[in-house]
């Protein structure tokens, strides 16, 4: 026989799960992981395979009987998206510098997945759809461990990762993990409002924290820990951070790698934990260069690409204090509802727990779906995909810069562009005057809005100065950023008005301020002409 | 434009969501429904659509660059499995009866799922890999509510269903969304400990109800409710109730029509709520009838077959206080991820929220491949297929209970067989003797263990009385369930331990009883007899 029958016995009869006993206390990480029932049946479907020992005891339907008997999928090819330059200006300021990089005949080629293999370690339906181990099969878990290894790096070794259904998955399981009823986790005060949504009937709140172009402020972050006074907080002090550290949502912001540095040090001071939502991580689109200063030579190998993006969290982490979230969401499709959570042992055998009674494994199709891609692909192929993809969404954001360009008035207030610190410029919109209106009046007048052109994700976060419009009685009690949102709107144009991403709503409410979400991500070309025309037409007759 | 501002508004800037105004008190339901903020983004979503709007709002990837361009599927018939006869009992009293039903040339067709279609209505890949409705695309949702309407009839009209990722997912959701901490939920005595281990993190504990051979005992249902006091309990008196009625995991019992109609009114006098977990319902076999009493003529058609099937508390539910789950794991397979809930307009609009903070829509191929196979099958295609699949675990259930029959003395203490009460019978074993000792031992000696063959789903459950054993210092601490479980695992078989099933474990560690839940769903026939024969060594050893 050769079973093992103490660690069978103990698979199925664990004893209670709490603090395992590696827990090393000089990291003194919050001691946060809540006690959590552990199904026995799953402990003992690892011994279900044993060779030698008939099993009658899984609840498990009969692999006969699912209906799917191979799967097949056309995909595009991993290098489908060139990675030219992204763009080039005319003298004559035109568009026609935008030349279409998208190769209209799909280079398609072909996946499939049978139901029964040979080999029992191949990926197949028979197992893939059969309940599973919650954190993944392994075929799935081997390509995320590379992804992680080869391009985040962690700080320390033993790391592990387990499978979610993407990053609102795996936050509600940290939320659900890590905090109890009456804390507070630190937010950017402008944030993803799903993510506050998903603390709220837990009775967890959020601690707003000051965000620049860079996002998340080190100095605010300190003076809010170092002042913390759990009587006039009314929670005790935050061991939980929840943040978007690249192509902010809504703002946009990249933080750079001392900003990132300075946070960590500060969460290790303070025994805070970092969950790392990450899903524009791949979308860094480079620096926005107003077009008399494009290069046509641009086109970096696809390694020089993966080692300018700014690095995880998980980079600067020595003592296993981040919980990075990652999803193929944004680099192959929502629908997939497919990521993993790289973190500590500590924690991935908590969240592995919280897997196993809510969502189980992620949906079989997808994971065999995803994996079979990115094995067909390879890692180097996979590169060169994220490669063509980041350059694609590099071209949309910079059209849309070019076209508020091109409609606004532009000045852009740090003159010297060095591209390391392009992140850091503002932009100025003013209405446009006739050229000649235009010289006389600068600088006399009030900016419109103002904007860091981002150098990742979907968005550009305008920030409006609306104290020019004068009110009426008919706008009754809106705020005037939805005076101005419904203005948009009546031209024609739909966009993601602030408030909604605001960590403290009092703060949004009573702002004269109004600030914008605006994505370049779906929006056809010739579209988003004519939709910068309209923000521009709305912005005419707001102040007219 | 034609657009309704002030709807549009509102689904961006919804009031706080507390009880719908529609929440009609005089059902007096529970007040449970817990406040839930609510992501303002989604609400935007229902216009991102609206004709004549550019959309600049969203935070979605552009469908374009999803690798995957075309989804095929080799798929089964509907008719793959046939419905005639389980077997028939020969003279010579062996297994020749076994034949093979599986038809081992499957019978092949194909699905396919393009990227793009030209209608905008039709499945496709760019918007079902898209982010989506929580509740499921609207193809989906579709075929949920058909099989609601055509099979479990609800008791009222404005029911509805919403998609979640399997009944896991959807009690975890249920767990979230009605119970605060230091509740506690009506649970069966020997329950599905999944369940119970979603609770725990959240405070919330289990009220065991006593069952028999129909599931939870209305009688002491009644005494626990009527007797409820919250400082004796610790706890108020429950508004939850978690309930598996048919295939009853781990005890196999289904509940009858009269059983669930006395439940139910408890019910609604003490206010509180069922979830009814539900993925046993279309594995509802027959009752087993011994190898003498089987006719060869048993071919019902598939509407018969519906139309006997033990029907959901939907169909009692006249105050939508039934929470039904029900899910794809048994009938396609569990990879998919894949089931839906039916319940009150209340109670949908709280888990739909529920599911927007977390998991969002369920996996995207997975609901595409479902609903376009059941299309192609059609609604009666489809019934069909269960059909098929009934009659493949009956055969499985019958040939297990043949082989007990055969390897131990059955003593059948209702002798009266009739089919309606079937599930009342209690079947008792003993060790097999020689025909001559047999005859003479009958009634004298104890029984190893007694059972009532399933009429659904995919266990046996067989309580052992192991007071015989005479136990050994060797034997330590273990109960003397656990000796004898080690003692079938040592002849090579593995089944469930009973104590794992508790939902009050200090119960099942003082037993001396030993219970078992016995899997027939997965082991090949051949294995099946060699399993059944190690059982009964075990037996013997453990007696000896």
């Amino acid at each position: 026989m050769g079973t093992d029958f103490s660690s069978l016995l103990s698979a199925i009869m664990p004893p209670s799960y709490v603090i395992p006993s590696d827990f090393d206390p000089s990291r003194h990480l919050s001691l946060v992981a809540k006690r959590r029932g552990v199904s026995p049946l799953k402990g003992m479907q690892k011994y279900l395979g044993t060779p030698g020992l008939l099993s009658m005891a899984g609840g498990l339907p009969n692999p006969d009987y699912f209906p799917f008997d191979e799967l097949t999928a056309n995909v595009l090819a991993h290098d489908q998206f060139p990675i030219t330059p992204i763009g080039i200006a005319t003298s004559r300021g035109t568009l026609d510098w935008l030349w279409n990089l998208f190769v209209t005949k799909p280079l398609k080629a072909a996946i499939s997945v049978p139901k029964y293999s040979n080999q029992p370690d191949d990926i197949q339906l028979s197992t893939a759809l059969q309940y599973q181990m919650a954190k993944g099969i392994p075929h799935y878990i081997s390509l995320c461990r590379e992804i992680v290894a080869k391009i985040h790096k962690p700080g320390y070794s033993n790391w592990e990762v387990l499978a979610d259904d993407g990053n609102t998955d795996g936050w509600a399981k940290c939320v659900q993990t890590f905090c109890n009823p009456g804390e507070a986790v630190l937010y950017d005060e402008w944030t993803y409002p799903s993510a506050l949504a998903a603390m709220k009937p837990y009775g967890v709140s959020a601690v707003p924290v000051a965000i620049d172009q860079q996002g998340m402020c080190s100095n605010n972050l300190r003076e809010i820990l170092e002042s913390w006074d759990d009587n006039v907080r009314g929670s005790p002090r935050p061991h939980l951070m929840y943040i978007v550290p690249i192509g902010q949502n809504p703002t946009g912001a990249t933080m750079g790698v001392e900003r990132k540095q300075a946070i960590y040090d500060i969460c290790v001071e303070y025994d805070v934990l970092i969950v790392e939502d990450d899903p524009y991580f791949f979308l860094q689109l480079g620096d926005y260069l107003p077009p008399a200063m494009r290069s046509t030579k641009y086109q970096d190998a696809d390694q020089v690409f993966i080692d300018h993006l700014s690095p995880s969290f998980l980079r600067f982490d020595h003592q296993g204090r981040v919980i990075r979230l990652e999803t193929f969401s944004k680099t192959i499709a929502p629908g997939c509802r497919l990521g993993w959570t790289t973190c500590a042992p500590l924690f991935a055998e908590r969240l592995e727990r919280a897997s196993e009674t809510s969502t189980q494994a992620p949906c079989g199709f997808s994971q065999v779906l995803v994996t079979t891609l990115l094995e067909q692909w390879k890692y180097e192929g996979y590169i060169r995909w994220l490669h063509g993809l980041a350059v694609q969404y590099a071209r949309r954001r910079t059209l849309f810069v070019d076209l508020l360009m091109q409609k606004f008035d532009i000045e852009i207030q740090s003159p010297c562009v060095d591209s390391k610190r392009s992140a850091n410029i503002v932009y100025s919109a003013y209405q446009k005057l006739s050229p000649y209106a235009a010289d006389i009046e600068k600088g006399r007048r009030p900016h419109i809005f103002t904007f860091t052109p981002p150098t990742s994700g979907m968005f550009v976060w305008l920030k409006f100065n609306l104290d020019g419009h004068r009110r009426t009685p008919e706008d009754g009690d809106e705020t005037t950023e939805t005076l101005f949102w419904i203005s948009v709107v009546k031209e024609g144009l739909l966009i993601g008005p602030g408030g909604m991403f605001a960590a403290d709503q009092s703060v949004a409410k009573n702002s004269t301020a109004g600030h914008f979400r605006i994505s370049f991500s779906t929006i056809k070309d010739e579209e988003m002409i004519a939709a910068v025309n309209m923000l521009a037409k709305a912005v005419d007759k707001f102040y007219a």
